[in-house]
């Protein structure tokens, strides 16, 4: 689109992530619940970390994976969130700008430090995680430029970003920013518990009219519809937004729009390792594929390459060329 | 040994690795020497950090991952180094007690900060590695408890930490502890720049007897030497300490003890991705070999089993359970 300077603007935590390997004992001493997402605060962060294993430090959160993985598939993109004055917010500014997003969100003051997500993979690849929101529930209104916003294609928001209610409040000003623009909103629901957390401001987002481009796992889009099949869910979702994209791990994905479905497969991947930043990824590839003009299917087919690449090896981010397997794929 | 605490003691860097992807392209412009370390100040590791790629962290430092390699052996181990008051200094305290080594130096205040290596890894899997030394430099004397060298089967020291001036000092303080305390001293010469800027020091200490166990690979123990064969460089370090041992990359690795000479193949590793680490790896598998009265040969090879892990993946720290390995290896 030749009047905007970005493809995708993302909102989202800006996020450092911790990993470490687990077992279910472990998990189950700590009392968390495998492939969740829970919010802790910095005593808990405390607490846990110093229990956990030796651990690597990756940039994360979802929306800025998202974006990352956009930059590293050719498209353009920028990240709004915010970190603070410290060494992990050098890390995180670094890691986004390094893969070509746009970032310039001031960081906040040393405290709170930057957010961090404590992820706890275990044997068969599933991610526990626990995030601490430190600098990043901070990001206020006036954080967001609104001239990016203007001149990006899509604005993507993570529901994450929805529990702390400085950032909720700036998202939702984003959002009436891009609508007047005449660009279009997507959103991810995040997490289940999190829709959980958030179903009537999400409903009412969504059958308002205000989100364009939908992304959902089945077990947050049943939660999102209070089903409990992922036919239900998808009836229910019928229509209520331009574009809804669900995705269901190894049994594939299914996109609806236009009163059409459009379902595939999931990538073949020799071993899955970690599951961090599938959904992400997944999110990527799709909104790259709708920006380049391709057709639906292979728009979902793209999502599902970068989404088996990200689960083949730790961390939440691409460690592999993308756009090469994409062309491999898909020529 | 019943009389003492630890299997080994070591005092090194206290580093945390910043490792990221680059191209032969990009350390030619930086003008760096591929597979080599040196050091950097602190506003050359800004500016080289911000041209080079989105990276991971992790926890490092030559020695630091020896007694890391030892730990995850079942070895006791004790570390000995300088981090500052700041994140990643939590982050490099955190990985080292969390994989069951015994570390007690006092932090220093919060500048200098924790050192940190940038890293960077070419598609040949060989890495080049630009230290900044941080709070590392300033490891005094004081900082070392000379009741746990005393208390240590082994100390072991590494090439790279007798840059700076005030480590080197406690560094030969803690050798006049350990063989006061008739304990014996390991030596690894850490790089062949290394071992250039201080041939007179390393060889001073290991004819003057100080050493007991010496480790170097080919290029360090020729630099040291001034020989330009493996062969001649063996001849001339025969005899010069207890026992040397000489490694050699994929050619294996020979141990030079009693006027014999242990000569083992290096492990088979379906793919090199990384080889940072590897020699630290080797010698932690050598030096729990030994401490748990194996013989010279089965020394080396768990040390081949350990370094051929490590190069298996992106870090320098063991990402598998080298006890198992070892086991499936030698039984």
């Amino acid at each position: 689109m030749s009047d905007t300077r970005f493809d995708v603007v993302a909102i989202g935590n800006a996020i450092v992530d911790v990993i470490a390997r687990a077992d279910d004992a472990f998990l189950e001493s700590e009392g968390l619940t495998k492939g969740s997402m829970r919010l802790i605060d910095a005593a808990e962060a405390t607490q846990l970390y110093d229990r956990m294993g030796s651990g690597q430090e990756t940039s994360g959160g979802s929306a800025a994976n998202t974006v990352a993985g956009i930059a590293a598939l050719g498209g353009k993109a920028s990240f709004i969130g915010r970190v603070a004055n410290d060494q992990l917010g050098q890390v995180f500014k670094h890691d986004i700008r390094a893969l070509g997003v746009s970032y310039e969100t001031p960081s906040g003051p040393i405290d709170p430090p930057t957010a961090r997500c404590l992820i706890l993979v275990t044997e068969d690849a599933q991610r526990t995680m626990n995030t601490f929101l430190g600098a990043s529930q901070n990001l206020a209104s006036a954080d967001i430029e609104e001239d990016i916003i203007r001149s990006s294609a899509i604005l993507y928001l993570e529901g994450y970003l929805w529990d702390p209610e400085v950032p909720r409040a700036a998202m939702r000003n984003a959002i009436d920013v891009a609508r007047a623009a005449g660009r279009k909103v997507a959103f991810t629901l995040s997490d289940g518990f999190c829709v959980d957390r958030h179903r009537g401001d999400f409903r009412a987002l969504i059958e308002g009219g205000q989100i364009d481009i939908l992304f959902a796992n089945e077990d947050e889009a049943m939660s999102l519809t209070q089903t409990d099949s992922f036919e239900d869910a998808a009836n229910w979702l019928e229509g209520k937004a331009e574009t809804v994209v669900l995705t269901r791990s190894e049994k594939g994905a299914t996109a609806l729009r236009g009163g059409e479905r459009f379902t595939i497969s999931a990538e073949p991947v020799d071993e899955v390792v970690d599951t961090t930043g599938a959904g992400d990824l997944f999110a990527a590839g799709v909104l790259v594929g709708m920006a380049q003009g391709k057709s639906m299917t292979e728009s979902l087919t793209m999502g599902a390459i970068c989404a088996a690449e990200v689960i083949s090896h730790y961390g939440a981010r691409p460690a592999t060329d993308l756009k090469e397997l994409i062309a491999q794929r898909l020529g």
